[in-house]
């Protein structure tokens, strides 16, 4: 089941209700599969990172985004086009650290829970939108980001908003000072 | 995890591609959990139904479409409403059955597969759209028409096109002549 080489991206654009519901067949099959929720939360960013290492081609090639040249700058581009384009939504960002490297795209809807009314109380610590932190995780890597990507909020465990918090780690030392070798 | 009451549909697109990879995570997941095929295109199909009962009123809402008259116009429908919204596809339509009540869409291209170059040997018998039955066979049911839907050809499996089978299931003798009483 590998990748088509030199598919082009296409514009077709698709109703998102089949999507919302065939990631919560998706999620319930997983919560078949694993009884802690810790495990499904794992299975989901795992899932998501191998989207989001393939998704990162048909996103740079259909949005023709230049080189992003700070984390800001990155933030942005994550909510204002990637979310866009790819869930109809533009979730707000904030810095949420003085370094710089730390941000919060908060989501005032989630399209992905447009059919979920709560969590059962048996999966309390479910992250039931886990494989979009993967997919955000992913694609940064491939763009060689590395990032940390988790749910610090989310509107199914009762709070106000959800919040994706995304955490650029800093490149080690030896290579940023590389050129003053 | 049940839909929220009163919920409108909504005019949202978004692009296909996350849609078709979350679908492909979904694919590899329950080939992962059963080592037969047989048992991964029941489990897809029993999902897709599950989908196809809850989309059917997203689609009664969004399209305002009027009662068919016939299956010929069912079938219609579901090629030229029903994909054209939610797969971004029209696929075309052919009676295939002296009867009137056999169907056949035919796929030109399938966006589902998009990211899929072929099945694994040891998937042969794997029918990996059959998510596609079961939501049309679900939809189906729900405006009380029961049906058969199953997957003819599929060019995954070298076939020339993608072929869905649509058997509409007359009405019991029973029912049919109820007002005859």
């Amino acid at each position: 089941m590998s990748r088509s080489p030199g598919r082009k991206p296409e514009n077709h654009k698709i109703s998102r209700e089949l999507f919302v519901l065939t990631y919560g067949a998706l999620v319930a099959q997983l919560c078949k599969d694993y009884e802690n929720d810790e495990d499904v939360n794992t299975c989901l960013d795992r899932m998501g990172y191998g989207i989001g290492v393939r998704l990162i081609d048909d996103f740079l090639a259909r949005s023709a985004v230049k080189k992003c040249r700070s984390y800001s700058e990155t933030a942005d581009m994550i909510a204002q086009v990637a979310f866009k384009t790819y869930l109809g939504i533009t979730p707000s960002v904030s810095c949420s650290s003085a370094a710089g490297n730390e941000f919060s795209l908060i989501l005032d809807k989630n399209p992905l829970v447009d059919f979920v009314e709560e969590l059962p109380a048996e999966r309390a610590s479910l992250c039931y939108c886990n494989l979009l932190c993967g997919v955000i995780r992913g694609a940064l890597e491939m763009v060689h980001l590395e990032a940390e990507v988790t749910f610090l909020q989310d509107r199914l465990k009762g709070d106000a908003v959800t919040e994706i918090g995304i955490t650029f780690l800093r490149k080690p030392e030896g290579r940023k000072h590389k050129r003053n070798k």
